[in-house]
């Protein structure tokens, strides 16, 4: 069986690609065409991903836009579809969850069993014993929430503590040296913070970081790029979602994507 | 509309009780005769709900439970039962939600419109601005993780700060003094850390505060009761859920459970 790790590495390599595109689909957002079928999600996520699989390191659907309307049904179906159609493309399920250890269990149930995804974000808060049954599944992805894109989220994360050290920093050491035992612990570091992006890189060299921000949340691919590669012109996971699967709100939506992805790939690589 | 603080207010002293059951009901516990019904997690979650209603001041379905095998309409089911039946009890989605804006949106309407609860748990670390689609439907309960029951919760909430405060106590101080603008925020302190439940009780002196680790997790009932209650004496939501709802293996579920609520209420109403 291959894990994660190989996918999105084989992935960064064979397609020359570290867009992650964000299936944050929003049922007022999407063609009113598409919005009369009977499955409108799923439809659009097909067209989507039909335009833009070759230009992808991976998936990231957000489950919060499927689980506020009852739509499990419709993510189910987008993971099965790029599963049986794109099997080298790794999905990641972002979900940030994170709880005791009897209900994190359910919750890696949720994310590998039910929904056969590769890997899931998860939040640290609650400590390193909350994430073991996610760290456990040693082929999956777990990717831990360091220092998030929102314009806020340094009210926690960048407290300083008595060492003189920020809060996400211990999280990146954390994941680095202790909560990685199985070679599958990845980081969530906002491209908006292209300096704390750097930090983490620095704490943990071989990590792959996901990197939310791109598009609608304004982040610098060119900073990203530079503040976060690893040593191999990788480690990156740069994801867009609302800059990629709203690039036109008309029928043409799947082909714009594709446009979008391809001018965001063809930038990340032009810096790296 | 009645709204959440309102409700548990009210229930406090209507019904004299301090208890919350949690309803993580777990297809692989549950009775085989219930197993074998149609929508079996809201069978038993109904028989239990209805040999408990008098002695709780709140219920909280973890949704893990529901979600790691598509029992989302089971979920559903529950809280319409409540609703339509008990209308005078809320209920609080355990949850632990927490994500950048446009997502927190998604969650807040999972929680309040798709689920009709009345109060969601929610984690702090991204920081206050992703709480504010939460903290602003002021009639609904915000119940933001501060210390949580689990042995490693220490690992990031006890993180000393650089003016020698615990993360922790941060949370509690925003929590009291920031984003407290609706009167709806509530605090979750696991009860096998009385210490430090004593201590977010000086530190916000009126605000509810949910506490796990009851019974299967080993806190003490007297020293939550001693350490956590507010000058009215009440101010606790004490949640016990598997030392109630699997009181009993066998076709007597039901009534055991109603049996072990009863004993915990009572328990909790001898230190008050």
């Amino acid at each position: 069986m291959i894990n994660f790790s190989e996918k999105l590495h084989h992935r960064w390599k064979s397609n020359n690609t570290l867009l992650c595109v964000g299936l944050d689909t929003d049922l007022e957002k999407i063609p009113g065409s598409v919005r009369e079928e009977k499955y409108p999600i799923f439809s659009f996520n097909k067209a989507i991903i039909d335009t833009t699989h070759d230009l992808v390191c991976a998936y990231k659907p957000q489950i919060a836009f499927y689980s506020a309307f009852g739509a499990e049904n419709q993510l189910e179906m987008t993971l099965q579809y790029i599963r049986a159609t794109y099997p080298e493309i790794p999905v990641i399920l972002d979900s940030k969850r994170g709880d005791i250890g009897s209900t994190a269990e359910m919750y890696a149930i949720e994310a590998f069993d039910r929904y056969k995804a590769d890997a899931v974000t998860v939040n640290p808060y609650m400590g390193g014993d909350t994430l073991e049954p996610f760290l456990s599944r040693a082929d999956k992805g777990i990717i831990v929430l360091c220092k998030t894109s929102n314009p806020g989220s340094g009210e926690i994360q960048s407290i300083l503590t008595d060492d003189g050290e920020e809060i996400y920093k211990k999280v990146a050491y954390l994941s680095q040296n202790r909560w990685n035992l199985n070679n599958n612990v990845c980081l969530v570091v906002g491209g908006t913070y292209p300096d704390e992006l750097a930090t983490v890189r620095e704490l943990a060299p071989d990590i792959p970081i996901l990197v939310p921000g791109v598009g609608a949340q304004g982040a610098s691919i060119k900073a990203i790029v530079q503040s976060g590669m690893t040593d191999d012109h990788a480690g990156l996971i740069i994801n867009s979602s609302r800059s990629v699967i709203y690039a036109s709100g008309e029928s043409d939506f799947a082909e714009a994507a594709g446009g979008a992805a391809e001018r965001i790939r063809d930038e990340i690589n032009q810096y790296r």
